[in-house]
């Protein structure tokens, strides 16, 4: 249709600890999201690619995106790198929608790339940490998981929030990720595995982290005009929407909420005309547990302080009000930061177009919404879909 | 007008080997141009941000556009870093003309930002390097001074090219260096002070190359129908046009032409309905002094192997045929990478509104162009403005 934008094609690589380079991977996912487009599509059409990427571990901090991008035929096309930290893929995604929306560009590549797991631990370390507020926080000595430990007690206080209400997020997507052939981790764990691990922050335990991933996504986008010509089941991006936010949670009145969820959320339902109960599933941000409870609340799935009822009741379960993370999500499918927004992406044109593996299909699925967080709350992204 | 995209305010900071951070930097660069609005603009008006910059020195590598915006009360505008090395600004300026394109956004904010002074100079090296092609280039060794030395050599070979050209480009640009107040040199040079300086990779001086400096910018952007009720002498932006190419020499046929800059440089004249004969003046990417002769051709100012004799018998001067790199260029107003794509539209700026100081103002400049190269050519992005 005029106006609006298509996805007509998703691919990713295998999420985990890999042995393929950057190049490989993003090649692998290149080509999946080829070969996923029904009618075909020549290279040549592509005309504009945004590439997502943390460019973890600095090999190639320069010009990454022109360096993926030749290596698949699109050499001569306007590509640049967007970095928003782990949500770098779901602006690229925006800006790519954006740029379709001008009417000037007909088809274009979103993707996302990061290679994690080569750097000895300590330098993960660092590169983990570049993307908090690096005055105040980063030297202070904070990590992401003595951040979101801090949202996760101040949630426990104020709502009454049950330690197992967080580790019933892992579970329940790990029990996602077991039937995900892309997932990092591909079983399933339960809530004592989850309360007897090695303690991150308290209350956050290693199973309540998210792991740290390789891999590559990537979604090839056509105006609604182009898209017939692609296929006759594209998934169309009904609304775009995002926010920023400080980065430093001492500049938050609460830290129980992300305000740029917030924001991006009740945006992105106005521009679908749609509303929380309208969504079948939802790819949520859940680099650690407490980030998938507060963004339930945040998106208005459930009023504040239920997400972790609701949790507990099953609610976030295929089957239940909202099928949440049936990718696995970051928790268990992996997180490679720059490649996880479109990944989700890849997992909403799976769902809606039934192609996803039957333990974790949806039935019916027909609106799904994905939503991408940057750092501990600082970039946000929230995209809505439907058939 | 409607459908256009037109410049509202503009602004940097100095550049150069400065004492202030990033921070302090963006800030300064953003309120010159929210001050330069005639009509003034508030900055809640402001509903997208685009931000370049390479990170360089690596404090803050993820979530850096959040981290500048929020200083100057952007805290919720979504926020992007968009990456491709030394052309990262430009294709900030490319997406949010986009954006504004379509119709979805009324005013944005294009911004880039470095500081590289702060490093030692081993690191500087490194953080230079990265924009390269690390597999085949940075790690054999390439430098980027080395990879212009070989189309410089080459260039001389193939056509002659004489050696006091390329020197003379260094002059010419210092010349308007000294009457710029935010350059990073602010004096003249001799043609003997450039064959003179030290080797850096034959045939390329210390005074061929630009220098490593710290720096910001910002450009207020805003649609055709926006754009009066912020000032009477918007700056249209005509054209944007961008090309990625190959990171290797090794991987293109000829390396006395970039092929990026002659597709983007056909587009952008195709899109403004100009030639080059119709440009008053050009900011072009003199990294490197034969970085100006081979763009004054590839963008067809002039014949291919006329670039030399061209700025030899002065037609790239104030009074010429195009008025070339009037801010100093690179060379001698600075390159603070992710900041000097924005701030070669700085100068446009001043320029077309007939604003710059007055031994460098082109007399009744009408219609400028700027080409803006990442890395040794791999990202190339070109804009044409006219009032």
């Amino acid at each position: 249709m005029a106006g609006e934008v298509a996805i007509v094609g998703a691919g990713q690589s295998r999420f985990g600890v890999l042995r393929e380079g950057m190049k490989a991977l993003f090649t692998e996912a290149f080509f999946e999201a080829m070969d996923s487009v029904d009618k075909g599509l020549d290279v040549r059409e592509i005309r504009e690619a945004f590439v997502g990427s943390m460019a973890f571990g600095g090999g190639q901090l320069g010009n990454l995106a022109a360096l993926m991008t030749e290596q698949v035929g699109l050499a001569h096309v306007p590509s640049r790198r967007v970095e928003n930290a782990c949500s770098s893929s779901s602006y690229a995604l925006r800006d790519a929608w954006l740029a379709i929306r001008s009417g000037l560009v007909d088809v274009a590549l979103v993707a996302g790339v990061e290679k994690m797991t080569d750097l000895p631990s300590d330098r993960q370390r660092y590169w983990l940490g570049v993307s908090g507020d690096t005055e105040w926080e980063r030297l202070a000595g904070s990590t992401f998981s003595g951040l979101y430990a801090l949202m996760a007690s101040r949630h426990m206080h104020d709502y009454g929030t049950k330690r197992e209400a967080l580790a019933q997020v892992a579970v329940k997507n790990h029990r996602h990720g077991a039937h995900n052939p892309k997932a990092h981790f591909q079983r399933e764990i339960t809530l004592e595995d989850v309360l007897r691990a090695p303690m991150l922050a308290h209350p956050l335990t290693l199973y309540d982290s998210c792991p740290i991933s390789d891999g590559a996504t990537a979604l090839l986008l056509a105006s609604g005009e182009a898209a017939p010509r692609f296929t006759d089941t594209p998934v169309y991006v009904r609304a775009s929407a995002a926010a920023s936010e400080f980065l430093a949670l001492h500049d938050r009145e609460d830290i129980t909420t992300v305000p740029g969820t917030v924001l991006a959320g009740r945006e992105a339902f106005r521009q679908a005309g749609a509303r929380p109960e309208d969504v079948d599933l939802a790819e949520l941000h859940d680099a650690f547990t407490i980030g998938e409870i507060m963004a339930l609340e945040d998106l208005g799935f459930c009023a504040k302080g239920e997400g972790g009822p609701w949790t507990l009741d099953g609610r976030t379960e295929i089957g239940g009000d909202v099928a949440v993370n049936t990718s696995g999500g970051l928790k268990a499918k992996g997180h490679p930061l720059g490649a996880t927004g479109a990944g989700q992406v890849v997992e909403v044109f799976k769902q809606l177009r039934g192609d996803a593996e039957k333990e974790r299909q949806v039935p019916g699925a027909e609106v799904a919404l994905t939503h991408n967080v940057g750092g501990s709350g600082a970039t946000i992204a929230v995209h809505i879909f439907s058939r």
